[in-house]
């Protein structure tokens, strides 16, 4: 293990853990300290140093969100893979991450001075566009007298008038067969795999899964101790022979814009895989975070409106369609997962808000949110084309790929120009644009062949995505 | 195994599962299915009988929630231990009650027709005090375009200004010391202990907990898989000899307002308790779910107050002391903790609405909270007042013990009148009058001595409590 004797200044204005993040940063990028090298644990250290733990930890968490370490489970902080580099990111960012996960790209704003900036933010939104007033108008009516009940806890799977609303809807959009009674209401979309995965772990022991997958979800299935079988990707989704090959009893997907890459799963392995669930007795989750977005062509009809044998789990959001911060999510539970359910052997409480679960009910009701929801496509639509012409118009020099086109709300690019990952993002951010990584994605950690990373849309401005892609070739242009 | 076989007739105007539902009861009643027997299972009696599940499945559901069987968990539904009687509760409770878990005595109201019932729900407050104007106009400024960015995911930690808000609150009204960066928000207590027990379960296996406790807690340290160690109850508290004498790393206790049974953990032995932790380098969970109730003498300090050794991680909540549909809880959590969460080894997601986080915390700065806090306190010792004197004033034939005064939102009796539990329940609901058992919240199942109903009054009004209690006083007297 390395030994760190930083010369830490209490006396200066810069805080103690900037003076230890420098430090090591500076050690690091002199090569000081080699390559995949074990750092001294956030105890050890600060008892070292003669300091509290919390500068400690905050240093090592700056050093993480930003590439230059890495985290083992329950082995501890090791120095990453990154060739000898040298750079500065801007302070405004440095200073108000420190609560951000690294690994969750998804615009956890704390601060104004953030604002300034050119995130490509997954999680983000256009707020601009966001029907203010309405919402308004419909929540006050939530919080008149005669609807104080509403302050209470209300149903435990979720408004039945919302669950209504929601089993029309997906019938409209989505194709999805199902009755009010089998949708539970969530308050995102890792709630509601929560509760589910909670319902499976009794006949699930070995699942499935696309071999990149949301880190939210990832830490979820970790902490359930599913045995995981990863499951290679190819332009149209899945290997149904690994499926076939593992040892299953359940798959996780993300057919209609696989999370990131974005591909979706054609019709005919949609097929293969609803046989294999059958002939297995096996589920298919099938998470369709972004399906409403389709951009190109006719909408690909889910995996549930195809399923006959009650095989299949349909997971949905509001997050993307409408806004994350009113919590809502649903399952669509075929009836044994129900049964498991209703027996009440589980953990689970209804954290949507009854406030907000009516007032989107008000708000389906009504047909608003239908409209906002073609709004939004067309929205999205027209800067998800405005995106794609820039790269092709501004990378001129450098060799990129764009992947997973055509849906959603964020793209992938491939990067040739001699940098790799943690790289492509630190040059970026020093021009104030921020892209995020990819690798983090995978559910077993390897390299990947090329530099990848992911690229929002939904929260920027036409303009801004303009700039922000102009920044970009520039920061990975030669110079 | 028995076999079931009704006489289901689809033409009838009564349901189908209303129908199999009579006939259970019925052979239950009769003593034609005797107790302890197993029954079959969902998915072999609606093979059995030729229809869907799903009436079987809610048949079963109402018998469970009506005590007539009882699930034990991976083996089926059984006959519970009921003596021959024949009751039949008002149909109106019937209808609506299917989605509600058995276990969840917290008001889960899905529709207006239970409102006329006298329900003692544990989970409820009184709607009628709260600042609905006020709320409203300080959502409606979280929801103009200059504060959009409230619609997008917010801090992963929890909105920073609220987590000052509360460090200072809770300095005051609990002596709680800590800083706002130890605190996190959750969507509820639930939601906070789930990321509680994964920062702890690294060092964590073993938990003493009080012998009876929450049943969502109880199932999310099931969930867990925690090795339990039960603590037996005396009127000050737990034996912290039996905290000694086990192998715990950490300790699980609700020294306020012990839940279900109301006692307060005396000084002295809050003290040995931490010097405990101390020796053992071992944590204490501290719920203080309804610390701000207290009504007679004075306030006892919170135990995180008095911990000078980082060992105590304290939970508490708005959902009793404003409304649990704003879904906002919190954990101040140790140093070492806040390590652990920050290098993020955990699932965690923001499940509360940073719409509500900005509300809360204005309506916290503008100082109407704390105003809110001591107007419900004067309340709710009215209503408890009330209570007791209406208790000691009817039941003047039966043989009744008042467990558990002085705080909080709810009390026990215990009853002496030659009924169990479950009968206590059913013929009160004949009446009207819904009280709920508590024999479920004993971590190992096993035989109260003296029957034993809970009580919660924060949501009826003082004429409702009085009505309430005479017509439990009818119910439980002999004809």
């Amino acid at each position: 293990m390395i030994e760190l004797t930083p010369r830490l200044d209490e006396t200066l204005e810069e805080a103690l853990y900037m003076q230890l993040y420098h430090y090591i940063r500076g050690e690091i990028v002199a090569g000081r300290i080699p390559t995949n090298n074990r750092l001294p644990s956030i105890r050890r250290l600060s008892a070292h140093l003669g300091v509290s733990r919390t500068p400690v930890a905050l240093a090592y968490d700056q050093l993480l969100a930003e590439g230059y370490i890495i985290s083992k489970p329950r082995s501890g902080f090791y120095t990453a893979d990154v060739e000898t580099f040298s750079i500065s990111p801007p302070t405004t960012y440095l200073k108000d991450q420190s609560n951000v996960p690294p690994s969750i790209p998804r615009s956890y704003h704390s601060s104004q001075e953030d604002l300034a900036l050119y995130d490509f933010g997954y999680g983000s939104v256009d707020l601009d566009s966001f029907p203010l007033t309405k919402w308004r108008k419909l929540m006050n009516r939530c919080l008149l007298p005669e609807n104080s009940r509403l302050l209470l806890y209300g149903d435990l799977q979720g408004d039945p008038e919302l669950r209504e609303e929601i089993a029309t809807y997906l019938h409209q959009i989505r194709g999805v067969r199902c009755s009010s009674e089998q949708i539970i209401i969530g308050a995102g979309t890792y709630h509601s795999l929560d509760l589910l995965f909670q319902l499976l772990k009794r006949d699930v022991s070995c699942m499935a899964v696309e071999k990149s997958v949301n880190n939210g979800v990832k830490a979820l299935l970790e902490q359930f101790r599913f045995d995981l079988h990863p499951l290679h990707l190819e332009s149209d989704g899945i290997r149904i022979e690994e499926v076939y090959n593992s040892k299953a009893q359940a798959v996780y997907v993300t057919p209609s814009h696989q999370f990131p890459f974005g591909m979706t799963l054609s019709v005919n392995k949609r097929i293969k895989l609803l046989n294999w669930a059958k002939e297995h007795n096996a589920y298919i989750i099938e998470n369709d975070y972004d399906g409403e977005f389709r951009y190109n062509g006719r909408p690909i009809p889910s995996l549930q409106s195809l399923d006959n044998d009650e095989r299949v789990v349909y997971v949905g959001t509001f997050s993307k369609v409408l806004t994350p911060s009113f919590r809502i999510s649903y399952l669509v539970l075929p009836h044994t997962l129900l049964e498991q359910f209703r027996l009440g052997r589980h953990s689970y409480d209804q954290l949507a808000s009854p406030i907000f679960q009516k007032t989107l009910q008000l708000f389906m009701q009504s047909g608003d949110f239908e409209r906002h929801m073609r709004k939004m496509r067309s929205l999205y639509h027209k800067k998800h084309d405005i995106l794609l012409q820039a790269i092709r118009h501004v990378f001129q020099d450098i060799n990129i790929d764009i992947i997973g086109t055509g849906s959603g709300l964020h793209i992938l690019l491939r990067v040739r120009n001699g940098m790799n990952e943690t790289q492509l993002v630190q040059t970026a951010k020093q021009k104030g644009v921020i892209v995020y990584p990819t690798s983090i994605y995978t559910l077993k950690q390897e390299l990947t062949a090329t530099p990848t990373v992911l690229l929002g849309f939904g929260g920027l401005s036409e303009m801004d995505i303009r700039t922000g892609i102009e920044l970009l070739n520039k920061a990975w242009s030669a110079e």
